[in-house]
């Protein structure tokens, strides 16, 4: 009893602002471009796909945005969230070093994904937009766009890649409780889809292909508009709330972390609690801030920097990231949400300039750790959130063999009730560690060889 | 931002007793018997299928019972839950009325149950026992002793109804990821089991036949003993910190709840959250109680009070209660754990006299309220769990009705994440609702008409 395992904020201590890393990061992003120009996307290129709201929110520099009364009131439904002390964790791996996770698991959706999905849906529904699409893969975005879009009166369709809506039916069924229509992509209700049914009638689907419909959807609909969950600044920028919270919950106990850790796929759990810490690394504070990929798609530790399409149909403008290339197919890893050739262009920037340090993780080392935390914290995390504990037990065990006092903090990005048939094949021993072989990661990068301001020399 | 919406207890304010409603009880309970001989059940009776510790506590009459420091560590985990207000709801119901929840869905087996289910690992642990059976219909209860079995060290063996095991493989996948063992019953693993298998390899298996596999594993395994979820007063007992903390929110926000509710199956998690609040209505203080039934299943409403068995294969002892007979088979609404024959007999006394209003709800109507509270509050509740909110909304509309301002609390029992596929066929129009008919409740009742100590007339 003497040990305090939860630190919760009151409601009225809620952030009132995002953080903009834009206005803090050392070197300036690039732009993204327009394919078809070679030239700087401009807010009108964006126009038909997005809200002008939110393309602002893309665009601005400002340090601090405050985040309207609307959308504090749906957040407070589930923030701010706990920060954790893994206490039983820590006596499991007898280490001096304090293990803390920001759990993000308790929103209704079961990740951090509502902190954007409410923040977009709200300022479509300012902007006049009655309707938002979007693509889901395993379909974690898409249920939190769904709960979102209820929230605020929206309709809400969902182009989930049908090989996952025939076997993910939960999730599926998440969305259709809060209202929001989900169909298998590729689907006859655009031309798109319908050009890749007639095809392929048992078409299994992409993530690609889903984009492309979603966006065709948008484009072409009255008062609707697509809504990204991952990569692009504004998405970012929601996020923060996770970081901004956590500095104040650790303020309330007197302490600041020596790591911070979160899982990268596009980087949006990540960035949103590693930015504001970033922003005092930026300004001299010792922290050190670790993005843990899956090995299967070393984005970040292997992909060179360069202008890559952010869709495998490269429809979008041109980001400037660390990519494998848009056409990488990464291996079935259970950890969907990890599997993106790209990452977010500010995540990326701030590794380029070594403020965040990447590491890889194979599947077999993550399940390990999600398994050790669930046997002694008792939670059972999404295998996303396995790499980021994955990476904080191995922190853990440094300080241990240091013998130094150490305080690692990591998002819990998600929890695992609907991912556990990973579970029982990982115990079964029937999981690979799916490590990408040096070959296929040389194939990758020389696939993209061609691509504008391509940086592979670092 | 002037509502608060969550009212959280800091980790130092968990409180550090059970309250034992025995020593209050207006009219004492009557004894369980042992039935081979018509005279009150002993310490003896039970020792072989519990450990003493845990019989000593389901006999007390102690008000007060101290939490041994090492439950507390492990409660620790996910308490105190945080109390929430349930204000767009409030909104969209446009009622005067104030509806709070205690939400126990933020367990890591998203439900109540592991509040007696680390408290029973523990006091077996203490006992010096190494092993630990149980039988589980849907899930919720065996998933709960398996995660609290792992904080603890313990084995956990879990007998699954097989028409479970087999529809609900995500409960099933809990379970073995922390550590415990589970096989469909019947299994050939108890003499009892293998005697249903020869009488029909494809038995599709019930709670009754499980039961009896697991209370035959338990006494005649080394060191093994036998775990039940609800029903028996020391899960009462263990339940009841859900109330006292509640109390302990409401008075930091300087408000008392005008109503009380609950779901009732064994009777608790309602008697979790409703029994420190009657006990001050023993001593006099106004607050109305009201126990949420399923209609399909109408014990407390319908039953009379009589002694019978608490589980079908008729091998527990005789147990004061309401009950529609430990043969009655309730239909397959998806509440599962709502569909018991007998209640608590504990809440059955209060029932009796008339400190609990027990209240009936049909299938549909608990779903309507189910994805009401989804669309509003975001959380998709357990369908246990929507017969609660229907009897809030209830009591809200009513207070809408005659213009007063009312505080309404209940018990967010659970999350309904793994329980989707019944809203998806409530939403595609597919259930019924199960109300039972006025014949069947009249054979049920004729069918225990020569129990001891019925009493029908009341």
């Amino acid at each position: 009893m003497t040990v305090i395992k939860k630190v919760n904020l009151p409601d009225t201590e809620i952030p009132r602002q995002w953080y903009n890393i834009a206005a803090d990061m050392p070197n300036p992003m690039q732009p993204p471009l327009n394919p078809a120009t070679g030239k700087p996307a401009s807010a009108e290129d964006l126009a038909p796909v997005f809200p002008m709201n939110l393309i602002e929110q893309e665009m601005s520099t400002e340090r601090y945005i405050d985040i309207p009364g609307k959308v504090l009131e749906k957040l407070l439904l589930y923030r701010p969230t706990p920060l954790k002390r893994a206490y039983a964790l820590e006596q499991h791996l007898q280490t001096p070093a304090k293990i803390y996770y920001k759990d993000e698991s308790v929103s209704p959706a079961g990740s951090h994904k509502p902190n954007t999905a409410i923040a977009q849906a709200y300022y479509n529904k300012e902007f006049g937009i009655r309707r938002i699409t979007t693509e889901t893969g395993a379909g974690q975005w898409g249920s939190a766009l769904s709960f979102s879009c209820a929230l605020f009166g929206l309709e809400c369709k969902v182009y989930m890649v049908r090989v996952s809506y025939d076997q993910k039916p939960y999730r599926r069924l998440m969305m259709q409780t809060w209202g929001g229509q989900c169909v298998p992509s590729p689907s006859p209700d655009t031309s798109f889809g319908r050009k890749m049914l007639a095809e392929d009638p048992d078409c299994p689907g992409s993530l690609g292909i889903a984009i492309s419909e979603a966006i065709e959807d948008a484009v072409t609909s009255r008062d609707t508009r697509y809504s990204l969950g991952s990569v692009l600044n504004h998405v970012m920028l929601h996020q923060t709330i996770i970081g901004l919270e956590a500095q104040k919950q650790f303020a309330q106990i007197g302490e600041y972390p020596d790591v911070v850790v979160g899982c990268v796929g596009g980087g949006s759990n990540f960035a949103g609690l590693a930015f504001p810490f970033l922003r005092d690394k930026i300004y001299g504070k010792q922290v050190q801030v670790i993005a843990a990929e899956p090995a299967a798609c070393p984005t970040l530790t292997r992909g060179p920097f360069a202008y890559d399409f952010g869709d495998t149909a490269a429809t979008t403008p041109l980001l400037p990231m660390y990519t494998l290339g848009h056409n990488f197919m990464p291996p079935a890893i259970h950890a969907g949400g990890l599997r993106y050739h790209g990452a977010s262009p500010q995540v990326s920037q701030l590794v380029k300039d070594r403020l965040i340090e990447p590491r890889a993780y194979d599947q077999l080392k993550t399940y390990e750790a999600g398994v050790l935390f669930a046997r002694t914290e008792g939670q059972i995390p999404a295998p996303e959130t396995c790499h980021a504990i994955a990476a904080a037990i191995e922190e853990a065990m440094k300080a241990k063999e240091e013998g130094v006092q150490k305080t690692i903090v990591f998002n819990y990005s998600g929890h695992g009730l609907l991912d556990l048939p990973g579970y029982a094949k990982y115990l079964e021993g029937e999981l690979s560690g799916f490590a990408l072989p040096e070959e296929e990661i040389n194939r990758a990068i020389a696939a993209i060889a061609g691509l504008p301001g391509i940086c592979t020399g670092e």
